[in-house]
């Protein structure tokens, strides 16, 4: 069999040093040196195996065999180099791999006419400008090029500015969109980030749905006033207010559906000093679930949570809602052939679930027949420097996706 | 009646000008610019009434007639003009403000020889050093130059460090020490920076104690992990569980006593982005109340509230008791000296109160008989730019001062 564990050992290892610290998790921010070191690790790889790449206006690497021209109708397969802030070594990286290691395998098994691409999308996670899934949004379409020049990374530089030297090129964005007629279907090999698999003791997954988010970026204001002399009654306190939304979220979550989730990750506090009582506190709210009307009950539950705690302390709230992208379910037809082709490699099982975090995949579905496999992520640890995936389930999520590809 | 609110009104204007953005509030780090400017304000006005001044080792300013000599047992009279930052106009400046009027004011009475010396105390707000009263206890004692050593500035510089161009200097911190017997009393007029005396249109009040203080850092872990895969049962999230102190301590002050306050003012967490779960939060407590019982209660339970909200998530949870302070109980014979002040002033009422805030004045007290005098402070507002008090509460207040330190 030419899938080679070795190999995707090798390439997740490659990969994970390309980091400011390596051995402490991975830190690439897309257009970063660090994710620009990745891509250029994946492109020679490919390079060496016979294939062909270019870079489309978004900033996204497509990799196909030299033989296979670019007019082609192909399968498409891969994911995302980028990481949040110490995130962890296989989130995205897996996806690419696998699709890197079809290539190679293809072209050790004489398949140099495989109708197959792979794909290295930019900015997935969305902590370099806020705002996630940017390279595959801006290739659908569904983000347009004003749209990439407003987001701004730590540096301050928009998408445009920060990518040009990675081949990002707003120019010729609106002619090097995404054609759905060009594609077979479109494949995202991804580690789950949850705990689910792992504690059942499964390899490989088919996903055959994802979970719809919400996000908002919510502003208590209140009045700054001393610690010491104002009684309890006479404060105004931001910080107060976001803890009881906070708190209210963690129960809103599970009250409802089992697999709804609510997260605040970032806050700020002004002025953040120890004796003043908080005039303002900004924070995030990162609401998933799998059915849309969920999200919608989410999203009036949630704003009466702020308006109660704003009311009950007269604190001004501001609500916006800074994304909304909508539960996805995935290509029936895809997932049948991925099916049959687990029957073909006799896989022991392949169980089926749903994805709680976004990925490319989410957006490329609406548009082109898309499926995910997921592999087992261990103790759900992910977003973290402690995430680990067996390269054996690796290796069968690859054997799946290059079986999906080539059968007949 | 040479106590003139024109030069108090001047003053309070001149000294809110020493600030970065003047207008917006007072920033007055101890040994910033802006500060050294004010304290230099300060002396100058004094100069010109004939007074002569001297820095003690730990950077507080003495300021004296020059007919009374260095070591003449004196009345003591002051407060500070650092301020946190975007902090109003009034607190500390106007009991600096006070003892440079009584200066003039006897100058013009003839009474170059009053026993009374005004003091400007270096850092009582604690933003600077992340400590409180850094002056007076370092005068007094119960900080000694290794102590003043450890602390650092937003610039990494120790108080000795910075302080240094402002003549602080910790060779002679142990030979210029308070000693109780060179003071008949040191008395400090302060806002209330709470809103009961506005409420209550009262103008001057004697306050007759101070409240305690507890200080805390607290830090929660839990494992940072992705928003959206990782299911609310399987979270340990660092902000849930600060959320849930936060909120507890809204309650838990109040349930205390009536004059009980707590507040979290300053909140960080790690990684602090958009969909990874807070792996790690630290935050502030800040506790007051007017018994040492009371403190000792709430410090049990505070305890309690934070070890049930880290086990119920998994969380670690480490707390760092950073300060206590006890209640203090001002000088009952003092206060009979005040009281008989306002009566020769025919001063319409002279209600009593305790403060909320601590003060330079409960570092004093244990050691030297200590009043303070509040003026009302409008809607309680302060640690903000929109902190306001009346010329003529202020103008009171100093005449009650000066009619106190010269009663006989």
């Amino acid at each position: 069999m030419p899938v080679d564990a070795g190999r995707i050992a090798g390439d997740i290892k490659a990969i994970a040093a390309c980091t400011p610290k390596p051995g402490h998790g991975s830190d690439r921010p897309t257009f970063s040196p660090a994710w620009g070191k990745a891509r250029d690790y994946v492109i020679a790889e490919a390079t060496k195996a016979g294939c062909q790449h270019r870079i489309d206006a978004a900033g996204n690497v497509h990799i196909r065999p030299k033989s296979v021209d670019w007019s082609t109708r192909c399968w498409l397969a891969g994911s995302h180099l980028d990481s949040v802030p110490g995130g962890g070594d296989y989130d995205g990286v897996i996806g690419v791999v696998a699709a890197l290691e079809v290539q190679r395998a293809a072209a050790q098994d004489g398949q140099q006419s495989l109708p197959f691409e792979a794909i290295i999308f930019a900015e997935e996670e969305g902590t370099t400008f806020g705002l996630g899934m940017l390279g595959s949004r801006g290739w659908i379409g569904t983000l347009d090029a004003p749209a990439l020049a407003a987001v701004r990374n730590a540096d301050g530089k928009s998408y445009w500015e920060a990518g040009k030297p990675h081949e990002a090129d707003s120019s010729r964005l609106e002619s090097d969109r995404l054609r759905p007629a060009d594609w077979l279907g479109f494949l995202e090999v991804h580690v789950e980030q949850g705990a689910g698999m792992w504690k059942r003791g499964e390899s490989v997954a088919l996903v055959t749905g994802i979970n719809g988010r919400r996000q908002y970026s919510v502003t208590f204001r209140g009045i700054a006033n001393h610690a010491g002399s104002t009684g309890m009654g006479d404060r105004h306190d931001a910080l107060a207010g976001a803890a009881e939304v906070i708190a209210g979220l963690e129960s809103l979550a599970p009250a409802l559906g089992p697999r709804v989730v609510a997260t605040v990750g970032r806050l700020s506090l002004e002025p953040n000093a120890v004796n003043v009582i908080p005039e303002s506190a900004k924070f995030t709210i990162d609401l998933r679930a799998p059915e849309d009307a969920t999200l919608a009950t989410g999203d009036t539950r949630i704003r009466a949570l702020i308006s109660a705690a704003a009311e009950k302390r007269g604190l001004k709230a501001e609500v916006i809602q800074t994304e909304s992208l909508p539960a996805v379910g995935l290509d029936a037809g895809l997932a049948q052939r991925v099916r049959t082709a687990a029957g073909r490699l006799s896989l022991k099982s392949l169980p089926e679930t749903t994805s709680g975090a976004l990925h490319d995949a989410a957006i490329l579905a609406p548009v082109v027949p898309t499926i995910m496999l997921f592999i087992a992520s261990r103790d759900g640890i992910s977003h973290n420097p402690g995430e680990f995936s067996r390269i054996e389930d690796a290796t069968t999520a690859t054997r799946l996706l290059y079986e999906t590809v080539r059968g007949t």
